[in-house]
């Protein structure tokens, strides 16, 4: 995993990914006391920087391979069904068969196979290696893969020349953490092009494990992976690839709580005209209101995705009560 | 007023207003039967397309000018104050006494000095004229101002060179209208540089004084101003110096609902993640609801504005319940 390969994904995903624009607001500036920028992966490709991965890996798939194939009811499987789709390919996402009905219907609308297992009975590594085999299936994991991982980075690319045309000197870079492919990613990137940029992974309260894993130089694991609005960057660990690359790169992580994310996301709305969802809300989250301990005076931050629906965006929108 | 001038607006707007993305959904072209593309001018700076004309007026005042004034409450109130603000230039914006606070706030948060007029006893024009005469400011008019028009114009330029990176080759323009200086401007950039695509003004029903001038070929004024949510597009009639221009190059004009409008809201947070206002949604209803007697198989739409507050957004969300 170097930075050649997140060059090499950039060319592959140039004309088909969206180059998502760097957006401000004084109104933000005035709340954080900082310079703010906000990267809008939202904007990406089925609402999330997960095209990103999913295409770069798709790209790169080896000779005589005859489609794809994700464990997923998130991001990760929208990005990996309209990639395949939009390459022609065949796609299979396995889902829990108690996944919401709208999360289903979308991925099938974008093109893919969806086969539901029962969480209790079944296991979705069974069922999705025999599919695989059966099938002759690459599988795309969410994270623990180097192109996808690639993919993620280009953002990094994008954020350090664009920071280089916005003037950006003395920044800190915030990014929403999950596994710790969109963190690895942007962090081998701007080591590269911008490495006077420290990144910080950013997590929730209670689900901070790529924190605690930097703390203790091993791989810890949360205690729980449900409780959290922020369910897009929960995952059980960090990567086995990806957090050998955060140790090596990665620079304090910050921890926010719910209520922000909701607050940021309000913020995003009055101030950018974005829908984020909370987890990716949670870099802006950090940026606004626990930058205390960063030295820079600007901070850029990732807008991971805005997948979210109609009754969390009005939880987040009740924040502004009395504000507004 | 001629397609020079807006090249020269795009000079002078280059590094200083957003290039906004052109975005699609595949969820999006499946309402409407048609490829549907969205110019996000939402994500301008102060949240609507307003800034370019105000950046364009403000960098070709005359020399001498020690800074200028406008009457507005609205969009254009926002762009003039921030473009001003951006150029160093003191700028005061008329607004009546009644306008909601936030709005009032937030421009003198963009660094405007707000002077407030009582709609029931008092002249703004003449409270203007006396305050441009006495501090040697320069009146920015919303539309009827060939600076204006110029910079709304490089949205055009825009979208020719964005349709054409898309491979967009048969596709009609739909622009929401208000006093038409986003069409007028739109609709002379692409004469110049894609004159293949025909240009079709959106209007509220009710409020529909450009289909009704076009039609007879004569300004008509709308019987009101008030009574619909699409606040940001109603003017008492277009402009003298826009309706020549629409009347000379514009496609027939198609009406959408406040219904509609507040439905075509709800697809672009669900599918784009994006926030619109009412009237910045007008053309994106358009060309999802009502695009029968349009022969090409493409819409590219302005979503011009995004200034709205969290019930109206509430509202437009509501729309989606038993859908989503």
């Amino acid at each position: 995993m170097n930075i050649d390969m997140i060059r090499d994904a950039a060319t592959r995903l140039e004309g088909h990914a969206r180059r998502t624009p760097l957006l401000s607001s004084p109104f933000l500036d005035d709340i954080a006391g900082k310079r703010i920028f906000v990267k809008a992966e939202n904007l990406q490709h089925t609402g999330s920087f997960k095209f990103r991965g999913a295409w770069s890996a798709i790209t790169a798939l080896p000779e005589g391979t005859d489609g794809v194939i994700a464990f997923s009811s998130g991001n990760h499987a929208q990005g990996v069904a309209y990639a395949a789709a939009l390459k022609g390919l065949p796609s299979v996402i396995v889902m829990p068969s108690d996944a919401p009905q709208l999360k289903i219907d979308n991925t099938r609308a974008l093109g893919a196979e969806v086969v539901l297992y029962n969480r209790e009975t079944e296991s979705r590594e069974a069922i999705g290696s025999e599919i695989a085999a059966q099938r002759n299936l690459h599988l795309i994991a969410p994270f623990d893969n180097a192109f996808v991982v690639a993919g993620q980075g280009t953002i990094g690319l994008e954020i350090a020349a664009q920071a280089a045309q916005h003037g950006i000197k003395d920044a800190a870079m915030f990014t929403c953490c999950g596994g710790g492919g969109l963190t690895s990613g942007i962090a081998l990137a701007l080591q590269a092009d911008a490495p006077h940029i420290p990144v910080h992974p950013i997590e929730p309260v209670g689900f901070d494990d790529v924190a605690r894993s930097l703390a203790s130089g091993k791989i810890e694991r949360n205690a729980k992976t449900t409780g959290s609005i922020c369910d897009a960057i929960i995952s059980p660990h960090p990567g086995d690839m990806t957090f050998p690359i955060m140790q090596r790169l990665c620079a304090t992580p910050v921890l926010v709580s719910d209520e922000e994310c909701l607050r940021a996301m309000a913020q995003a709305f009055l101030r950018l005209k974005l829908v984020l969802e909370p987890g990716g809300a949670s870099a802006l989250a950090a940026a606004l209101f626990h930058n205390d301990d960063i030295a820079q005076d600007t901070i850029i931050c990732t807008a991971s995705g805005g997948n979210v629906d109609a009754p969390m965006f009005a939880r987040a929108l009740d924040t502004l009560k009395g504000l507004e």
